[in-house]
């Protein structure tokens, strides 16, 4: 069992990272910090006669990167009550690579997967944060993806988060879990 | 009253755009299509020490056009079970407005406004959408606009919105209350 | 393909009814109104050595009834923004009957239902009334009954719904379905 | 600060009870268990010109006993993802004492106190669970009370909550919040 994070934030050690760093504690993990990458947004051309034109961008490296992996953490910090604009545009080109004939098993590829979410806010995420994490309930039902579970935390200013017990607990509940699906290797 | 479309959409003439043109029929309207514009991601400097860098790109000038005008439809096709990541970027990019000292009135301007949401999606929207639906509730929460209302319509393929008789009717019943609106002037 | 209506409302021509003899005019439809019978809260015995305790009320005939329908329409108001506790309490006892050992069919009698929702509400029923769509969806989910849709309405004072056009559209496109499914005979 | 438990289920030492205890163990608590009582539907009678007649029950009992506590733990097995029809019950009801003129305060009361949820099902309640959340927050809303927080937790037979190490945390941590408000007294 391998595992990959997928960072959607744009502060480096911002509160999402922590939390999320303390549930990989100690785990072999591939860390895919998307801020770095340029990935543009979607282009919808699935009704088009030719089909999706390539972009001449990053993302199929970082899709083709992410598929290497069995576990799958969106990490992403909760910008206006759900992920990061730059999470949305990798996830929506999502939507070309279910066209691509070089890729003919991506949606096949997903259904071995379990997905987690890590999302951190400052506006009452447990309440607020509800929306992201129903949506990405329609994302993994979607494509077949297993939603092994979530992680709400509460932070606005730098380092907010080790106050939020109850999250960071439940980031160490998730290590462990972790851990077990590394057992199963 | 003045009214302005904030189009997330990527593909012309597409079933968001047919509902949307169709509650306008006749209206004076701003169309701002987002697509048309480069919108970067924002990059969280809310905590940083020099505030956040102005991005050399189109936003502000897509903002303060959006400004300019007192209903707000915020029209996207349903991607992912969300606003398209392009219309995100751009709503992401308010909480650096939110700090800019040369519109220190935003949050104000957004206060007497009204929003409404027009969205498409393919699959079950009226059940898969409403994470959207509550999503913006939280974001005109936040500012202090009035949520008029939204309409969620089902399609997939180019036109399939035609045959969504609820809908279209509910697109009706949305111009009805803007031409109200404007006869309030 | 025969109908059911089955209301969980207390009020005499209140809104709820309104809007749903307009989504049924003209057609044959069972009314069960749950006020007029006794149904008694669930007591749970699902782990309980001798099972649940069968009540001497209305419950099962009440069920009866229901299962003979294809189509089942549950309308109620929106009572602190859910099902009336009428309705509630009749659905809580189906975890009885799920263990029933006179109704050994009840789960695959309701695989073969649509279900519809009706409900009216007095604040903000488009919104805060998401929680009730939500929760039938999941409620159908669980019985592996096919979600045929669902109607909101505003209204508070006897009468009111009448002045809510979307709502009264979709009852009527409502009733244009019945009438599909009729013809399926 | 004095805190009240309304429990909504209807096993002994069922899972949400023994989630609820361990939340409030060595702390004074007035236990409501509303399943001793008699509390019958509500019957709409708002817009009735006498208003609504008295029914000879044990609401007011029960209510007059809730309103003497600040903290007020909303403790219900999740039935058909909502709360048990008794609790709903007993909530529907307050639509009459909004109304009554012997309690003239019970909003104003309301709006002095905090409200937590405690909730344990056995299908996915961490995702389909939410839904009763979000209903909480509309009732919280409404009557202005402040919103504290929610547990929830996942068991099915008897004792499988102690099993749910995050949701056993969350209630330590609710544990720690109301030893808390218990020293502001």
């Amino acid at each position: 069992m391998s595992i990959a994070v997928i960072y959607g934030g744009t502060r480096a050690n911002g509160n999402t990272e922590l939390l999320t760093e303390r549930a990989i504690e100690g785990l072999t993990v591939d860390r895919i910090h998307l801020k770095e990458y340029t990935i543009r947004p979607i282009e919808d051309m699935r009704h088009d006669e030719k089909g999706f034109t390539e972009l001449d961008d990053d993302y199929t490296a970082v899709l083709d990167r992410m598929l290497e992996h069995d576990i799958l953490l969106f990490a992403t910090p909760i910008y206006w009550y759900s992920m990061s604009g730059q999470m949305k545009n990798f996830i929506d080109r999502w939507s070309q690579t279910l066209r691509d004939k070089k890729r003919p098993h991506f949606r096949e590829s997903m259904k071995t997967k379990t997905g987690y979410v890590i999302a951190v806010g400052g506006d009452e995420p447990n309440l607020k944060g509800l929306a992201l994490v129903q949506q990405f309930q329609h994302i993994f039902g979607f494509m077949g993806t297993r939603y092994g579970g979530y992680v709400l935390g509460e932070g606005n200013r730098p380092g907010d988060i080790l106050n939020d017990q109850v999250a960071l607990h439940a980031a160490d509940q998730l290590r462990s879990k972790l851990l077990q699906h590394g057992e199963k290797l």
